[in-house]
Formats: structure tokens, sequence, C-alpha cells
């Protein structure tokens, strides 16, 4: 097992936590005491993680919200992630940049958040193949997150394409778990709003752990993902929240109530 | 027609030339001159875009070889798009940012590229569909240029999935043709490297303009391209070279020479 994957095991059995808090920190909706400060997301982040971390097994930054602010935000990303790997240097970090490119540019890429930012894992898009992929799948201390069903309403238009009978999402999860997992350190992002979907997913890929986005502001269901996703030993799920924890009244608050949520319905599941 | 398919048609009729030339200006790779000063990669880029401009339909900027270097490297894309902005605004600025998500973070991203950047066009991955890709789409002023085929060897993995005889590239395609392109704003990425899948994307698209990665150090045949990818009217193709140009001895030499041979080659097939 990838160095990655093992560090998300043992941060989840650590604090018996599936959560994964997504770092969407949009700037135009910081609260006022963020916005009007010099390095807002990168304060807000912080006040996000200091209230939230005992239930973070991964915190996953999403690019996009910090790339909008142009270099600024590229930085706070940075300081963001320098903050989480000083003081917190057990939770998995995720970056959420969905990149993929041909093999040349992969480099560059791995090297920007492996190296650079000094994230444990990324999101990829699989549109170009495995080759392409090669510079992130070879590096096995790291962690492969290879978009399957997306959680998107739209995700169906060319994920639901169908050769002899296996949709193109299928096919992603197959050649995944069987061809481009050749160091155990890739993962699959399925929607929590596709619980059919995932179920069909956790068939045909055994053990490997699955990140789902979805749940809260997308409106997953949470039972429905906890009964499609876990493995038979009711592990196997990263699951994501972001909006609505972090631009909740009370972060804390809605982090804990999340975890305890998923952590009785695992439970009662396992027990059933 | 949208603001920046016809900037990129203005340009191109202007100087008479179909060449983009990518700005993958990988340190390790820049002259031992670049290299140790301060800003390495915008004065690199700089001295790049002061000897080819003349030649220049559009300059295709890929964000990895930034990214790899941190807010310092975002700072760099940021000052060389700002340069080009100044200096040069007739010439047609591409994000080869190769970007997708759910609605909401697709937004920030169009955000990212298209306002805090100031790029005309930028590179989307179509695996979530055209709805994720709604805030690039809906942008009438700037262009979404959707990967179709890839140039890389191993492109085919996935790509190549038939569906009632359709390859996944050809609906690509096909949709994007006929209902993404709703603000005439399109164009997709189809690699020289893969000639005959460019001339049957040309049947699909009829004058849709095309972005030809792949000539150069990726081996692509040019003349297998513009027989394969022209319009009727001998239009439609702009096509990108980038380390054949930038890491040349004579970056201004290179650039006349294979702007020229595009050029006779186009000429010669017209008569033809």
């Amino acid at each position: 097992m990838s160095a990655g994957i093992a560090k998300l095991q043992r941060r989840q059995t650590a604090i018996d936590s599936l959560l994964c808090i997504g770092l969407d920190s949009n700037l135009a909706r910081l609260p006022e005491q963020f916005r009007t400060q010099p390095e807002p997301q990168y304060r807000f982040n912080r006040w996000i993680i200091d209230q939230t971390h005992s239930y973070a097994a991964a915190y996953k930054i999403n690019t996009a919200f910090y790339e909008a602010r142009g270099a600024q935000g590229w930085s706070e990303l940075s300081q963001t992630v320098e903050y989480l790997r000083q003081n917190h240097p057990d939770i998995v970090l995720i970056a959420d940049a969905k990149r993929a490119d041909i093999g040349s540019t992969s480099e560059a890429y791995a090297q920007a958040f492996f190296d650079t930012l000094g994230f444990d894992a990324i999101t990829l898009h699989p549109y170009l193949g495995k080759e392409a992929l090669t510079p992130f799948l070879e590096r096995s201390d790291k962690v492969s997150i290879i978009l399957c069903r997306t959680s998107n309403p739209g995700a169906g238009e060319l994920q639901d394409r169908t050769e002899q009978d296996e949709p193109l999402w299928q096919t992603v999860a197959r050649k995944v778990s069987s061809e481009w997992n050749e160091h155990h350190n890739c993962m699959l992002v399925v929607g929590a709003t596709y619980p059919s979907e995932l179920a069909q997913v956790r068939q045909i890929v055994g053990e490997m752990p699955l990140l789902i986005p979805g749940i809260g502001a997308q409106g997953g269901d949470l039972s429905a993902v906890l009964s499609a996703g876990l493995t038979t030993t009711g592990k196997g799920l990263l699951i994501s929240a972001s909006r609505s924890i972090i631009f909740d009244k009370n972060p804390s608050d809605s982090a804990t109530k999340l975890r305890k949520e998923i952590t009785a319905l695992r439970d009662a599941q396992s027990a059933a």
C-alpha cells in the first residue's frame, strides 16, 4: 500500500472519522470579518482548521477559489497547506485540482502539487488515459484520485456512454482498479448524488478507498452513500463536505454533527 | 460569432498566420541567463514575445509550468498576460489550463482565467458534460476550447471507446458542435499526431476553428495536419508549437520558419 493511502487509513482509524472537509473558501462568501482582512482566505482557513481539525480525516482544497484571486490567492493556498503540514501532519491533504495533461506537462503538475506545495493527494481527469497520468501514478508515496462518476446533475452526458454494456464511468473504475493502480496509490471520485452508481463502483474496485463529494450543499443522501459505498469491513469511504460546514454559523458544530451522523450510520449498517 | 473567435480570425487574417506559440516556460529548461534572474519565467517570456509576436496569431500559456513554482510562478504567469495585453492587444491569449469542475466551481475558474487574468480563451476537459461547463460556455465574449482528441500516445485508451460505432472523441466533436456551441464560442483540441481523426473531426464540425498541438517536439506531421484539418476555404486551424520554438537557439528564426512552412503548405493545398 502506498504511503499516502496508509496515512489516510491511519488517520481515519485514529480519530474514527470518515470526514473530509473541503476548504472551498470562495472570497465572496467569507464572513465580513475575514473579507476585510489582508490574506482573507488564509485567515479564514486557519479559523476553520482550528475549529474542525479533530474531526477531519482529510482537508480538500479546491484550487479554483484561490486562482480566482490570482497570485495572492495562490499564495494563501500555499500558506494554508503549510499551516496544515506544520500543525496537523497526520491529516491527509488533498488538492482538488482536477488536472490532467500530456505526460511532460503532467510531470510539471505533479511537481507543483506533490513537491512545491506538499499535498498528499490530487484529483485527476481520466480523459487522456493512463499514459498521460504516469507522472502522478508512479508517485507511490502520493495518492492519485481519478474522477469516475462526478456529482454534478449533467454527469451522465458523456460518463453514461456505453460500450458493450459498460458505461464509461464503469470502464474508468475497472481500468483504474486493474491497470492504473500498480502502486496501490489510486482512489476514485464518485458523487454522493449517484448512490446506485456508487454501489456498482464498490463491486468493481473491491477495497479501494473512494472520495465522495456531493453531501451537503449538493444534496447527496448520506445514508444511501454509506449503504452503497462501504466495504464489507465498514471502510473505504472518505466523505467530503465543503460549503455546508465552512459557511455554517458554527463550523465546529456542523463538523462534529456530520462526523457523528456518518459514524452512527456506519455502525448501524455494520450491525445490520 | 463570439468576440473571442472574431478576434482570432481578425488576427489570423491581419498577419496571415495560423501559428500559436506555446509559452511552456519550464524553469529547468530556460537558458542560463534567465534562470539566474529574478522573475525568470516572465523575463524569458518577454524575450520570446519580443522576438516572435509578429508571427503569432495566439500565445498559449500552459499553467502547469508556472504552478510548479508556486505563487511566484503564478505571479509571473500573470505578468506575462499583462505584458501581452498591454503591448499586443490584437494577439489571442489562450490559457492552456485544462480545467473543468462542477458548475459552482467552474464559475470560479472562469472568473480566474477570463476576468482576474484576462485570457481570451481556455482549454477544458469534457468529462463532466456541458452542464458543468456552463459558466465557461455562456461567456459569449470568450472562447471555450474543449479537449476532443488529445495529442498523447495513449489518447485512445478512453477516447476510442465506441458507442453505436461512434468513438468518444467523435461524440465530443458532435456534441460541442451541435449542442455546446450556442454562443458560437467553442473550439476543439485535436492532436497533430492524429491526422486521420482530425479529418473526421473537420467533417463533423464544419467551419469550427480547431487548436492543434503536437507539432514540433511531439512529432506531428504538418503537411498531414493541413491536408486533414483546413476548411474548404483554407481556414479553421490554429497550429501550436511550444518547445520547438521557445527552446530553439533562435526563437525568432524558428517561428518565422514554421509560420512560412504552414502558409506555404496551406497555399499549395488551396491551389491543388
